[in-house]
């Protein structure tokens, strides 16, 4: 097995063949995961460091569980801790951080673009956790996990993403990585939160909920950003949620089997009713539950993909 | 060796046998603690997540060397960085970290009850490290293990608990489980600071500390939490340490070989005179050592106690 | 191989021979670091305890790496999260943590002497991260290292140290290790930033900084820390650059081979120009790699010195 890309910059860089890898290395990880002793020896010896720019357990405890699985040593360096607050440009923090020698970096930041930057000028992987309104590629991947779990495959499949695309890194990354696999991408949102021109990327664009979810094999809501919504005009919640939140009656209008996903932390009550967030269509937690076996596909992947079974 | 618990919940649920069998193994780890390689193999690829609410190096540092010394792998997340500021529910946070396969979550709370609403909605086994003014059952099992190092048994003995007994969890675990193992417990504080009915649980009240103290073999002080004081009438700090702070003339009331307690941090010169706190009657720093040998017992007896010396 | 020191409280306690020891061990340790697998089990089953009262990634994380490439558990302690915010005394703060039986305790403080403090009443060994404007004793010796491999020798060379020196832990350590080994000490800065008789240990004062740099091996700048100047005189920063900024006209002064130093992060602009700090005399982070080595010595050689090559 070899894999040809050394970062994870976005899913946009990732060709068919490379998400099929990934997923398939995710699944047989999964097992791992299931085991008595979860730990196998594959990254010993390797130091993963986890750099978040931005506060996040989930996502930095997800990959933190990942590496620890893997044997990796991991360090967390937060920005509120780091030198940010002292000044230094994140060029000097990257190469500072590369002089200890890690292997990989997994970085989230609120600037988009600033993994790729750190990338360039950086020897060991970076792996982008998240970068301002741009990507999330592991969120991405896991959804493409989930999906592949419950429908039985990806090619044809027709996914409904709804909510503030504008400023969504996790449309971004499923836009990109769902056309490559062949899935029907329709985003559905406030014009206010619809970025012109998305259409040329693959998407199909609603503004009508409706719409967007008839026939669909999966609804994918996200997460309304309160704090991200400072220049658009954002509808009352309650209006919001009329408009653009999954309740049962709405979802009835997507295919008996649809599979409702949900990239958390979950606004119950705006963008997705309690009821059909608990429902038996909703594989929220099984997202969650393929975030630790993708992240460790990622890192076994970037790390050189070779098993050292010592 | 079973045992028959999933979760530590509080010492109100453990048994004379459980608590027997949780000091019984605590003395056996306690002699890793002393050799010069200090761990075990015993959890080795187990999770353990340290789910902090509040603030608390302390005991979340005592779980997390007794975690790595059985060779488990901790996970810190804490309430600042977590998606509580997100506005996600307890339940969601819960299952969220369910789906990441953790084997044992331990949680600080400052809701009474919410470890118990966690363990009803998760598979692996929760551990309580404080929940409100609730339990702290670690806390009061290395206090049971202390007072046995020191005086050989428990049965018989009657100890003075002095303090706020009111919005103390220490307290009331200690209550439970020194009940249980046949001691005598007296509680002692203003009036102000002392629960309606709490004779019911077994305890003794007094409001005289040099009442409470006499012939006590025992005498654990309580920390003010002025933090905690908004509601009732606190004395002033010198009046509190004249009525309720341990002195030596104080001490001088209870048997001569009556060991001195406190859960730390101190207040010196408040609750307790340093003279007293250094003193060779003082078995506070005893009581930090044999939290961790009591926090490895409670993390392996939960793990299913099943040593695998690979 | 054995060593004397139980602690590393700073340069000022070592001798010419223990630097030695403690750079030729960095010297071998540095060969694990370029291996595929970088870790050894020199330190399994070890506790290291990192306490940070003055926030620290970049050194925090130079000792976690070092501590776990070298097998050691490793905990973080930080003040915003520990009991100091409960008015806990040092001395109880230390007493507890000793009570959990780590192996060494590495402390960082904004007191100079805390560690010193902490090492007169604990049993396990304490290695000083940064005390106040005392010293800072790891990056002294990651300094000599980083000469030693570039120069070839310590002996005779010449080193010129800019900045404020009176605030310099950095400085202060530099001072006493550099002098130690035969080096020529000058200390350059206005007059306010200088302590009054340095001299009397062994230095060299300039004012005028094209004097200092003038023909010496080494230019090392340090960091204006404008949240320490509270009590000084300090030049705007446009002025501070002109009269003692390293930029290429005065390092041109300095012997053509000779190299320029920084303990970061850096003031781009400020004390020290991007042209010369990206330049190729610049080893800047070479320092920051070498101090990896330095740290995992410094643990080693305090932990014993016995390699355990299981």
């Amino acid at each position: 097995m070899s894999f040809r890309h050394k970062h994870i910059l976005g899913t946009e860089q990732l060709s068919r063949e490379d998400i099929e890898l990934i997923l398939d290395t995710a699944d047989s990880l999964k097992e791992i995961n299931s085991r008595e002793i979860k730990k196998v020896p594959t990254l010993r010896g390797k130091t993963i460091v986890n750099l978040f720019y931005e506060a996040s357990t989930r996502t930095r405890t997800s990959f933190e569980i990942a590496g620890k699985r893997l044997s990796a040593d991991t360090i967390n360096m937060t920005a509120s801790t780091s030198s940010v607050t002292k000044g230094e440009t994140l060029e000097d923090t990257a190469k500072n951080i590369q002089a200890m020698k890690p292997d990989i970096i997994v970085m989230r930041h609120s600037a988009s673009g600033a993994p790729h930057y750190l990338a360039e000028r950086i020897d060991c992987s970076v792996i982008n956790a998240g970068d301002g309104a741009h990507e999330h590629p592991s969120q991405a991947l896991l959804d493409l996990l989930t999906i592949r779990q419950h429908k039985g495959k990806l090619e044809g499949l027709t996914v409904a993403i709804v909510g503030d695309i504008t400023h969504s890194r996790v449309a971004r990354s499923d836009l990109y990585a769902m056309t490559k696999m062949g899935m029907k991408v329709r985003l559905c949102g406030p014009g206010t939160m619809m970025p012109p021109g998305i259409e040329r990327l693959g998407a199909e664009v609603f503004t009508d909920m409706d719409d967007a979810v008839r026939d669909a094999d999966v609804v994918m809501m996200l997460r309304i950003q309160l704090e991200r919504q400072g220049k658009t005009l954002l509808p009352t919640l309650r209006e919001y949620a009329r408009l653009y939140g999954l309740n049962p009656a709405r979802l009835a209008l997507a295919k008996p089997d649809a599979i409702v996903m949900h990239p958390g932390p979950l606004n119950r009550g705006v963008e997705i009713s309690s009821y059909v967030a608990d429902g038996k269509q909703s594989v929220i937690l099984d997202q969650v539950e393929n975030g630790v076996a993708v992240r460790m596909a990622l890192l076994y992947l970037v790390a050189g993909g070779e098993a050292s079974e010592s």
